[in-house]
């Protein structure tokens, strides 16, 4: 199975993370955005959406989304429950990330990071300080509740929130006024076989 | 079962074509969002994220996120494949449409239709078109490979995409360029117990 990503990415770092979480052997192929790698035609090729992640299966089938390719991998082991309800409840934790939540939150970030929040975008840089602390919010009255988004047990919902939830200071968001979320957090990179953004190797390998 | 819902909602749309198509029963209650009638506190302790459309199972549990509703209702229905691989692609095109088909096709549309595309938002929705012009070429270029997003079977994919797709025109989108959706939207619109957006009832009644 080939992974073809960029780590600096939070979505690429969420298929990182649960493959070492799950201890899943797959090859790491490091795509590099700001070069366009992921707009030539051998990769439309391989997602006519020219996105990352996208994940190869061993008979060259593809999939992209970052979210799907966690239910992929996940399907069978503990973080991805059998109750129909409940895996409802972990995908409407997933679509709330990629709606509500990633648009602003790691938007901002990348504006900061990566552009160094140059001046022509300061005014959009404020706009998505409200729509992550929305999202901020929403978390946290959810983590008042348990330890994990859909209660006493980790789920890829978690890992799915966490990789920008984690980086959200970088994007502007102080956390301190979200404990629950603090607490969340600490119990994500506490766990055995946890790898961060950081420890990754940059050039990819694994 | 409840749906809070707006059918004048692409996303509320969905859950109402599902359920005439597979015939589910439920009590339809019709919310304003222009009236603000998703920020009251009563709504917000429903959804503390404020939006519809939103399920209320017989023993009151709540369920957001019009795709992660699908996901639910549609279990065990022939419109959610059981194959694990299949299942992540059905997923996978339902990531694409939150994040590179509705914020450009849903957005321009609401500010053409209900706004009166207004000088002020004018540039937005201008920039708004280049994004819904590439989700489009992603479904046409599916879409010539089979007679749905997943192949030869309709899935809740399809109804995720007809949505907002069917009505994209109303946001400036001509599909006469996309001959493939054309027809995969003509085959949906000819189902059994389709239903369209005006056709149900203003009210919301059921």
């Amino acid at each position: 199975m080939k992974i073809y990503a960029d780590i600096k990415s939070g979505n690429c770092y969420k298929i990182a993370l649960l493959c070492s979480l799950l201890k899943i052997p797959h090859q790491w192929i490091a795509i590099d955005i700001l070069k366009g790698e992921t707009s030539t035609a051998e990769f439309l090729q391989k997602n006519p959406n020219g996105k990352i992640p996208l994940l190869e299966t061993d008979d060259g089938r593809f999939l992209s989304e970052s979210n799907a390719i966690l239910n992929y991998l996940a399907n069978g082991s503990a973080l991805l429950p059998d109750d129909v309800f409940e895996r409802a409840s972990l995908l409407q934790w997933q679509f709330f990330e990629q709606y509500s939540h990633e648009p602003f939150i790691a938007v901002a970030r990348y504006i900061n990071v990566y552009l160094g929040l140059p001046e022509s975008r300061a005014k959009e840089y404020e706009a998505l300080q409200t729509g992550g602390h929305n999202a901020l919010k929403v978390m946290e009255t959810q983590l008042e509740k348990g330890d994990f988004l859909l209660g006493e047990n980790l789920s890829i919902a978690d890992i799915s929130l966490y990789a920008y939830t984690h980086v959200a200071h970088e994007g502007g968001f102080d956390l301190s006024a979200y404990p629950a979320i603090l607490a969340w957090i600490k119990r994500i990179n506490s766990l055995p076989d946890y790898v961060s953004m950081n420890d990754f190797p940059s050039d990819g390998a694994t």
